[in-house]
């Protein structure tokens, strides 16, 4: 997995973070960025969009704060831990929304299904990360 | 402004939020993220870049936080203030860090002095628009 | 507005680039970027959305590539006229997918005009950007 | 791996695509977006960071191409050809400019030599699915 070959290379001390926590939770994000962005256009095609309107919605949202947050722990130059909370906060919260959402439809829609699965992995790796700096 | 246009022509009830603050954040948010992504790259120029390295890894979590909230708040399908909240405190957070490192170099930079400014009017607009939230 | 700013403070040389032409081009990006984005949400809150899903993937799909392209335009570091081109390309190509498909609902949506309208502009800014370059 | 799940899952036809290729490409693009945003930073954290500029804006804009990329091979929605040809184009560009520049540091830097490798990979799954689009 090239995310934790980077954080091997990278060229100065990581701050004292998790490095094994620090990785799960940005291959988590990375993941449910991609699931969020897939589940959104899934819903949109099945007959029964209409149904899924407040699901497209947060799983965009989801897609969107994952995206950032993984970038945010790809860097690692100045880090701020306050900063690094704020993120994390932000992006449990919208995954737990997602998750949430999605879990309505599971039953129904296997997509719901595999992006509420991803949403919990990673509202879990951001909580362990935020338990781990403090 | 093209954003309070879309704002006027969106076919449902916006749930009660201010239409004005949040008109004016997701202006602040978008202007925001372009000026620290500029900035990011005008330190990058710099012959002192190597005073620099803080402010671009915060002004590249700031411009990806903004375009984030940005976008979240463009949308308004199945409204959730506690999401919302989510990415405004994440927002000013990361808002009011990016204009804690730029305005140390204000002086020196004029690019950091106009991000700073950027980034203090979109925490303000952040926290003027979570205020409203109750 | 701040992104002319920002090219102003530039520390280096611009390499050449019309830098009018390129201060129209960034601002149409983000305009476009979050109209797209608005207008993908509004059509998602229609009660027809069933007729609207291409609409919104299209909305999708140009507010990325916009994002992406006001992002590299914003950059001067190590100009590569090659790899400009190459946004510029695509960014002209979503946006001229996106107003074809948006005229079609304009009638109905005046969210969809706003948005076909901004797109025309983006695609016409990237399109004289492309030009200028040679 | 989820992407591989979502595209199972998507309810509708994926319009004669190759689903090999695509979700090969979808891989190497979320990929390289993490890869190149932890390669600027830890450029950032080199001593040398003088002589690593170029390298860091290149690897700003390839993060965001790959990104954008990523996200709009996720969408199936009312596939439109001509588009994805023109998400592959930009993105095969933006991965041999940053596989270019990575290369010229790779003996120095580790973090230089993973980068180029899966700007490559990217690269080169960018042009086997354009291929494969005839």
């Amino acid at each position: 997995m090239s995310h934790k070959k980077m954080l091997e290379t990278y060229p100065k001390d990581l701050g004292g973070i998790d490095v094994d926590k620090l990785a799960d939770c940005i291959a988590a994000c990375f993941e449910c960025a991609q699931v969020c962005t897939a589940c959104a256009d899934a819903c949109l095609s099945e007959d029964m969009v209409t149904d899924l309107t407040k699901c497209i919605r947060t799983n965009l949202d989801c897609a969107d704060q994952c995206a950032t947050t993984g970038r945010a722990l790809s860097r690692h130059t100045g880090y701020d831990a306050n900063l690094t909370r704020a993120f994390l906060e932000a992006c449990a919260a919208a995954c737990k929304a997602c998750a949430d959402e999605c879990e309505q439809h599971a039953e129904m829609h296997e997509h719901c299904k595999v992006c509420a699965e991803a949403c919990r992995r990673c509202e879990q790796a951001c909580r362990d990360l935020l338990t781990s700096l403090g």
